[in-house]
C-alpha cells in the first residue's frame, strides 16, 4: 500500500541496502522494528519493496521524530545487528520532501496535496507525472 | 546496486506505485526511461525494487534538472501511458537530500559524506544506523 503522508513538507528516511548471506533473524526483526517504529511519534508512513535491492522510505513529521526513533533502545540493538550482520552494503538519506503529488489510491480526501498546480514538478524514470486534478486517478 | 551519490545536499524523486492490471509495454518503456534519463544533465543515479508495490528513487543535481526531464518529449508520452494504463496508483514526492551516509559498497573513495560526524542522523525502520567511521562496512 502506498503511505498516505499528509501535505508537505514532512521528512523521509530512504534506506537502500544489499543484503549478505547472514539473514537468520533478519524477517523477524524487521517486522518488529517496524511496529515499533508505526508506535513512534511523528511517524507519517512507510514504503518498501526488495529485489536485488531493498528500498524501505519511512516518513516522518520532523527531524526531532527521527533523531528519537534512531535513539530507541530496541532499535539501536537492531541498527547494530545490521551494520555487523544483515546488510553487506546500504546507505541512508535523510530527505525533506518539499511537494508531493499523485494519483488518488485510497482516504483521497487526505490527498489534499494532489489537488494543487505544480508547475515545477519532477517525475521518475518510470514516467510518472504531476497529477493536479482531483480525481483523475484510478482509484479517486 | 546502491547509487553512489555525490555528498549532499542533492534532490531525490521518490516514485511509488501500484500496478494496474495492464502492463503490456510496461517494461520496454520502464528501460528505454531508464536509458534516457541517465543520459540527462544533472542525473546523479536510480534505485529500483518492486514487490507489492513498485519504488523507484532517482537522484538529481537540482531542481532544475528534474524540471527537464519532466518536459523530455519521450518522457512526457511515457508519462501519459503511466496515467492511462500501467499505474493503478503513484505517489511522488519531491525531496530535498540533506545527509546521507552508510557502509562502503564500491568506490568507497567517493563516498565520502560517511566519514562525516553526523549527530543527529535518523534511521530505517529496518535497523541502520549512521556510519560514521570510513571503512567500517563490509565493502570499505
Amino acid at each position: 500500500m502506498l503511505a498516505d503522508t499528509p501535505e508537505p513538507p514532512y521528512y523521509a528516511v530512504i534506506f537502500t541496502s544489499l543484503m549478505s548471506d547472514d539473514t537468520a533473524g533478519y524477517a523477524a526483526m524487521a517486522d518488529r522494528m517496524l511496529t515499533l517504529a508505526q508506535a513512534q511519534s511523528g511517524f507519517l508512513g512507510v514504503e518498501s519493496a526488495r529485489e536485488e535491492i531493498g528500498i524501505t522510505v519511512s516518513y516522518w513529521a520532523d527531524l526531532d521524530a527521527i533523531r528519537a526513533w534512531k535513539r530507541d533502545i530496541d532499535h539501536r540493538e537492531a541498527q547494530r545487528l545490521g551494520r555487523e550482520r544483515w546488510y553487506a552494503a546500504y546507505r541512508t538519506r535523510i530527505a525533506r520532501v518539499e511537494r508531493d503529488y499523485g494519483s488518488a489510491e485510497q482516504g483521497s480526501a487526505e490527498q489534499g496535496s494532489a489537488e494543487k498546480g505544480l508547475e515545477e514538478n519532477g517525475s521518475n524514470v518510470q514516467g510518472a507525472d504531476e497529477q493536479d486534478r482531483a480525481g483523475h486517478g484510478r482509484g479517486g
